[in-house]
């Protein structure tokens, strides 16, 4: 509808958004359009995940973390496919009532991240709304003819290997709603890598190089390893004492009762975004170099089997899990 | 935050976006991305538009044309650039009470119109949301290398090009409000056009060949002029008399007292969807012709001159604009 809030979102393309465009690709934000020149031998992935407010992320989550993170879980997508990123489009729907400060603040949380991460922002819409803020973003990144690295592929005999750490990712949602009664420096932690986690995007060309199959850990560790079960046509086997945990996972899982409960709470939970791969046994050396060269813990929790869905364990035994976090946002 | 209306959104992809998926490069949506090989000696061209219930639709839109709406200004970007269509990514928040009903006509719509545009759904995001329905849409479309037709390119002596007519888009945002006292067929055409404008897709080679500067007609004849002069550092005149009114903007327009005011707000209204270029004199003639085999109207409005800003006239007197009608949606 023409007129709504106008002068607002002009004045934000032209001050916030315009110094964070590509300096040729996103013609200046001047065109409405992005022209990317294409690269031979290469191609281009993309992809693209939406936040609301009050579902994706807190009404208290300070909006340059919500920018962060909107930002980091699409690299995170293409990380798992082995892709390096270039660029984003986004669109903003920006509550009525929401002024110069809050989305400053949103520019700045990207400018930050553009840096971080080789990124620049290549086009997009900014409009009102009366609901709650939400965002959506579409991110590309390139990677060789190919090579992008699917759900598909994951063969019986398989390793399942995964990097970093699991279930920071739910208990950093407990910890930013406050529900966590652990010490001030392990909930601080773990509302960090709730509001900002690490997408492991040094790690794409290792996935490349080795895995037969991958995908990043935001539905749940168990929900996505559903995911490539079925994509490969392929069982897979998860051993839950194997789920490696952070300082702060450790210091909240001592405290339960149930151990094989919080495990699976945790192997539940999403938002890890950490890369879960399925690896052939002869390429596991090198995977595990890749990893060491880059400071990243890999942990192998089980393997791809015959059959079909994900089986878990805990000290050989099988756990029934009955919720598998499935999500898509 | 995981868990939030699981089975629905995944639902929602399975059974009614699966069936819109590019059969190759949208992996079947599998798999959160999309893999596009590269196309040599082409550019990308991406864009990317926001549409929210109560801001860019009426509550009472049928959803199928609120999707093909959506994809539809998204392709109006495209073609004003010179760009033809493949594929699109989507996002859509789905307000919680939304049900089946709803997300099968809004796939219905898409369907229709990628049989109608030649375009595929290469991926996306579903998520539900506590606000309007919200939805956001990256199309992508392809055009040679460095051949993009730009905002910027305007020289002093281009007239002032534009196809179809000027003023359905307003008229039919009145029309859909029941604001308008015409015959039913007339308020039909008119909501018709709102709802599901006409991209001159067909038009974007004709607009690349002959085209010194283009954009389409969404924020309002006058401030999209504006867009033009301002990148291409130019004046523009418009006479006011020669717009392209339809027969029912005509019949509108006879009712109205005083013609000056009523052809500028129809020059200011916006969601027209028309391609207006500034095209050398030397190449007015084969645009011409392309649009005649084509069965499309061409107006030519006024001319690019030496100054800045938009100079609008009426039987050679200038009148002043107050409101150019700027948006961003």
């Amino acid at each position: 509808m023409p007129g709504v809030d106008a002068a607002d979102e002009f004045e934000t393309i032209e001050r916030l958004f315009r110094p964070l465009a590509h300096p040729e690709w996103g013609r200046g934000l001047i065109d409405d359009v992005a022209a990317l020149p294409s690269r031979p031998g290469y191609d281009l992935i993309l992809t693209k995940d939406a936040m609301v407010e009050g579902v994706h992320f807190l009404p208290d989550d300070p909006l340059d973390t919500v920018a962060r993170k909107l930002l980091r879980v699409n690299l995170s997508d293409l990380a798992a496919k082995g892709a390096e990123p270039f660029g984003y489009l986004l669109a903003c729907f920006w509550p009525e009532a929401s002024g110069w400060l809050e989305r400053e603040a949103f520019a700045a949380g990207l400018a930050e991240d553009q840096v971080k991460f080789g990124v620049h922002l290549l086009g997009g819409d900014t409009v009102v709304t009366p609901g709650p803020a939400s965002f959506s973003l579409t991110a590309l990144g390139w990677v060789p003819h190919g090579r992008a690295v699917a759900r598909a592929g994951a063969q019986p005999g398989d390793l399942i290997v995964v990097t970093g750490m699991i279930g920071d990712g739910i208990l950093g949602l407990k910890a930013a709603r406050g529900e966590l009664g652990l010490e001030d420096e392990r909930v601080a932690a773990l509302t960090a890598h709730y509001r900002t986690p690490e997408p492991r995007v040094d790690f794409a060309l290792a996935v490349r190089e080795h895995a037969a199959a991958a995908l990043d850990v935001s539905d749940g560790l168990i929900a996505d390893m559903g995911h490539m079960a079925s994509a490969s046509g392929v069982g897979i086997l998860i051993d839950l004492e194997k789920l490696p945990l952070s300082r702060a996972a450790t210091a909240w899982f001592e405290t339960r009762v149930d151990p094989v409960a919080a495990l699976t709470e945790l192997a539940t939970g999403g938002d890890d975004y950490e890369i879960v791969m399925a690896v052939p046994p002869a390429a596991v050396e090198g995977l595990k170099r890749a990893a060491d060269a880059s400071h990243l813990r890999l942990t192998v929790l089980g393997a791809a089997t015959q059959g079909e869905g994900v089986t878990v364990r805990h000290g050989g035994e099988v756990v029934p899990v009955k919720t598998t976090g499935w999500r898509h946002g």
